[in-house]
């Protein structure tokens, strides 16, 4: 994610730079950049300089002080750990010149869970990106102790890295498209494990009904089982307990979804991309 | 919906008799199957004799016996009202032929709720279609007393209805789409009940991410808030009837979405269809 976002920022004519504690990270980092650069040059059918001249301007450190010394503003995207982005907000607080905003892309988290521990609460905000090129929706969502002035700031940023920023208003698990998602994909798990209907057919009837070239289960490979199993494991309710105790059956045979090879599905061919699935 | 099913099952090459009570709802019925071939005819730049001869040849009755005289099969698509299916169901059973097969086009009710009253439970299944012509699915859903070898033949009927069969293994409410349907409108309805975000940044979260033309709340007023009431009001949980309270005071103000020109948003051009909402 935090590759996406820089990213989509240097395109967007920002100065960039993107810090990481491992070396091979930031390797692995801009070749992805690479990679997608040459995407969209081949969607759009131009070249791809303009891309690889954002690129070649980004920084990437292994040090945190040549990364943020004059930074307005941080992103964070680091792994979904209290310790982790504890410790991560900690230092940058040190650090960090006094005008930087500092914003996180946690996915279920919540920024007031790291405000205080920045050391400056009234900076603080959540700016959760989606998929940055495909899904271009950023949610921005303050905190109790957040400064109201810094919301129209982000969302003016989030426009400015062609993302449709939407308001959370109040901290919500899940911000406002993954509440949805999950309640969705929750819908389905419990069709699943109720034994009322087949992946297949819970796929299918989702893909007709709304156009769409995959269902949950399907989303839920791209999404990774393992991420899935770690929201669905702490929700009470024992509809989500036997979902997530299916999810876990399939982790535990190195089925995580696409990334493995296998998750509901086979890949690289799933079956619901196969001609004839709808017939 | 029976309208819908009725051409569909005449276009296939099936004869079609379709039965009311009023003679103003076949009249009705008839000019809305006039509508519906013109708009495909133009889709596909065909001409709409096809569609005009299938019109012919349907028998528009409010006669029971004409219509079922020598039906194999009969879907029911009357008032989602137990009294009215019951009463519905038990005429039928006594006038239909030994060979016809019943199936209920209901949407939240369930098979076993009608097939004793029927006289047949063994010939009595549901087979619930969605929108027929743009949203293709046909749900099959059986109830523990429906005879098997029923159901390959419904599923291969649906497929000679152009639609992508589906198998709901067990009864449940709302088969397989509808529960998730029901489960992510329900989450949104909890994000803006709870004031987490505005009706428009929520189903741009939506529209954005799924790359879909409408979010939960344009769905909603398609749906029609009162049909969305009557569902979600009989649901246990205090979101569910937060929501179902919103809704009634749309309803009490006479917004029941698209159909009476206004519901979350104002018809003919609600603002999700206007360019510039998702800036």
């Amino acid at each position: 994610m935090g590759t996406r976002v820089a990213l989509q920022a240097a395109l967007s004519g920002y100065q960039v730079a993107i810090f990481d504690i491992s070396p091979k990270a930031l390797e692995t980092s801009q070749k992805l950049m690479v990679k997608i650069v040459q995407h969209l040059a081949k969607g759009s059918g131009m070249d791809d300089t303009a891309g690889r001249n954002a690129i070649a301007a980004i920084t990437f450190t292994d040090n945190p002080n040549v990364a943020i010394w004059d930074a307005d503003l941080i992103n964070e995207s680091v792994t979904e750990d209290v310790e982790i982005k504890n410790a991560v907000w900690e230092q940058f607080g040190k650090i960090a010149p006094e005008k930087t905003i500092f914003t996180t892309n946690t996915s279920f988290m919540l920024p007031s869970m790291f405000a205080e521990i920045s050391g400056r609460p009234e900076k603080f905000c959540a700016l959760h990106f989606h998929d940055v090129f495909y899904s271009k929706v950023v949610d921005i969502m303050p905190h109790p102790g957040t400064d109201p002035q810094l919301v129209p700031l982000l969302m003016a940023f989030g426009r400015k890295l062609e993302q449709v920023p939407v308001l959370v208003k109040k901290e919500n698990h899940g911000y406002l498209f993954n509440s949805m998602l999950m309640a969705f994909i929750g819908a389905a798990g419990k069709l699943l494990t109720g034994e009322v209907g087949s992946i297949e057919d819970i796929d299918k009837s989702w893909m007709v009904n709304f156009h769409m070239h995959m269902g949950p289960f399907g989303i839920l490979d791209s999404i990774g089982l393992d991420t899935a199993w770690h929201v669905t494991k702490n929700l009470p309710d024992n509809a989500s307990q036997r979902f997530a105790a299916l999810l876990k059956s399939y982790i535990d045979a190195g089925k995580l979804g696409e990334k493995s090879g296998e998750g509901f599905y086979k890949y690289p061919n799933p079956a619901y991309k196969q001609e004839g699935f709808l017939d």
